[in-house]
């Protein structure tokens, strides 16, 4: 354990478990078990396994649905919005998108329900005919290895994998990946590329500090087709304090002569609807043109309607950050639940620490070594579900069993309430096991 | 010409081109260059290029977006269709599509809004992956070879292609593919798959027969992995006479032991909307299995919210032909405004034979060898905008240079027999020209 991120440790006089005798962890244990034999008995089905807004959440934006209403609501800039045509998005859709991402219209796609698409679309583009300063398509390439900040998102890992790339992991740090390990790791050329999570990183909830930003943004990767993807999918989701601004990733690039290098994705799947928002890319022209003639492949054109009514109800960046107050407070109660939780019950304990963001879906906890594991296999037992261990690194295997993501945002804030304290019994007692009761 | 189609002579006493003298031709020409000279003039914008449907057909239909107003909507069988989940789709939308397509809810997998982008899934997860009985993935293999029956659709021809099969082009009869030729071609076991749009073929309108769909599902082929990928875009488009009923590929594939070799595909676009529709994919559980596995890697769901719509709006087959008896009666008068000028103009000359379809959205002309091109031309300069010729010929290249699609649906009934008449006039001058004037 690094220790880089945020200590849960105050300085009080409570007996940390490693400071125990085995007697004294024995009694502990007993108590604990016993607590735990009863939460068993109550039958308990909670879920906090993905970061998913709830339905308090999708209430809030539901009049987004009432946008559109008479005929001529559908013409908008002369584009018939129900009919095939203009693949790339509505004119002010990448408006909307450019203001929010700080960055400009003509950089924009705007896509279907899901970014995760667009981000493979990009990978199975390189795939199968290369990018555009690449020597061949990515599918002649003896190995590709692509660095994985981690712990990270684990759909970008899987994606990753099933290209058949080879993963190579890069410790994540409390200003962003650690950026001598990328720029060391990058000296290889068969390193074609790398996933961020910029602004309050999965699970971490890190925002990638400005030197970081701009190393890297100023690689100078042996790859000449090496991509950075900027997975900005918490780019206004501050849920405490205001809105933190964060530079332009394409504007650095480009600044560093590193224009085709990066490829920035946002989506509204937090700010309107995971099922029905949009999905957006942002790169260079260049990059733009090569990509829309592989999804034209594929696709006539993307959903117009959906995307109208975002442009009609989010409006702009300021006034979508408007809407994000409302998330944030129905949000901030359950992150403020879990770590008041924490703080009570694990921080004297010396057996965990843990993020305590202010943006982004999750709560990062480190476990005592060898003991993620055996937590949330208690966890489920007792009828609490969590991310499986090990899912926030590279094929799922977390090599200490110690990161545990905590998806407080779905259930209601009575459960995250009692499902804290099922994982903080879970927590204690796998810690026990391992020092020994 | 294989003149297996339809004929548009007539036994009347014109004289056609061929048995006119060189002078006779020359005249004629010098009449038809003064019209084209004033057509010209007329600074004309009109579009046949692509098979859509018009703006009263998506006004006819604009009242789905009523479908859903209270909160409770959102809620539908337990699930809130606003939130990620149910990757497969909503149970009640695979029934309304089962129904559609005389299949089972549980081989359907509910899509976005493009059947492309469906199809793409399929041959994209056999390159990076193979398919369940495939030796190896298709990207490892020296060779991959497509059946293409042509005429056929351009983008069905360009995907196969983007994934460097080698195309080979299968000649359409009146009953479907050639299927002596298909059943040859497939004892190459490189041949791995076929394009098939069995009813109302685009752009020829052909049902396939019942033989040609028996022999289709009972084949042989040496590639244990051979796929058929049967788009059945226009199962219920007829604009003329009743609903033809139409054998489940699924059922009969399953009762020749060749269960996991087809994929059906279907969508709204053309009931509902072209960009705002509902795509579906029809296929044996075990493939649905695996192409879920695929899709999972790029999205957690697609619009469910626009699927409830569809659930809502359509409701069952019965219901949706209704529908589609609206959509006819716009569609109709176009189809049947360039059957007449056809007819009246071009039957008598010998230069020309086209389909007359009842259905789907297109009407298939073959010119005299080698005009085709010259007429296409010769209409754009006119402005007059149709398919590019040779588009429906894998690598877009018609060997005979005859083949033309005329794509009536998109304009007013008004610009339609204008644009059908300039088309005369430069079929003509181009058939007059290869002649000799």
């Amino acid at each position: 354990m690094t220790g880089i991120y945020f200590s849960g440790k105050d300085e009080k006089n409570v007996t940390s478990y490693q400071n125990m005798t085995q007697t004294e962890r024995q009694e502990e244990y007993a108590k604990l078990q016993a607590v735990y034999e009863s939460l068993k008995t109550q039958g308990l089905q909670l879920d906090m396994t993905r970061g998913k807004p709830c339905k308090e959440q999708l209430d809030l934006v539901s009049d987004i649905f009432d946008m559109l209403k008479e005929p001529e609501d559908y013409m908008v800039d002369g584009i018939d919005i129900r009919n095939y045509g203009h693949l790339s998005g509505l004119p002010e859709a990448k408006r909307l998108f450019a203001n929010i991402l700080n960055c400009k219209p003509k950089q924009v796609f705007v896509g279907g329900n899901a970014s995760l698409q667009l981000m493979y679309g990009v990978l199975d583009n390189a795939f199968l005919h290369g990018r555009t300063h690449s020597p061949r398509p990515w599918c002649k390439e003896p190995v590709v290895k692509w660095l994985c900040p981690a712990p990270g998102y684990d759909r970008h890992f899987k994606m990753t994998q099933a290209f058949g790339f080879e993963l190579i992991t890069i410790p994540m740090t409390s200003t962003g990946p650690d950026m001598d390990a990328v720029e060391e790791a990058i000296k290889d050329p068969a390193v074609k590329g790398i996933w961020c999570v910029p602004k309050y990183s999965n699970p971490d909830g890190v925002v990638y500090s400005m030197e970081t930003v701009v190393r890297m943004a100023s690689m100078k990767p042996a790859a000449p087709d090496f991509t950075i993807m900027w997975d900005n999918a918490y780019c206004i989701h501050e849920f405490e304090g205001e809105d933190v601004e964060f530079p332009d990733i394409l504007h650095q690039c480009k600044k560093y002569d590193n224009y085709d290098m990066v490829y920035e994705f946002a989506s509204t799947s937090k700010i309107t609807f995971p099922g029905d928002g949009v999905a957006c890319m942002a790169t260079s022209e260049g990059n733009l043109k090569d990509f829309e003639k592989w999804i034209g492949l594929q696709t006539i054109s993307y959903d117009k309607v959906n995307q109208q009514r975002h442009v009609l109800y989010l409006q702009n960046r300021a006034h979508t950050l408007k809407l994000m107050k409302k998330h944030a407070s129905v949000m901030a109660p359950k992150f403020q639940a879990v770590l008041a939780t924490l703080e009570r019950e694990i921080a004297d304990l010396e057996i965990a620490h843990w993020s305590k963001p202010k943006g982004g879906y999750f709560v990062s906890l480190y476990a005592m070594e060898g003991t993620a594991k055996r937590t949330l296999a208690l966890c489920k037992e007792a009828g609490v579900a969590m991310t499986a261990a090990g899912a926030t690194y590279p094929y799922g295997i977390d090599p200490k069993d110690s990161n545990i993501r905590i998806a407080p945002s779905y259930p209601p804030v009575e459960e995250v309430v009692k499902a804290i304290d099922v994982f903080c019994v879970c927590l204690k007692m796998a810690a026990l096991e391992k020092l020994g009761v």
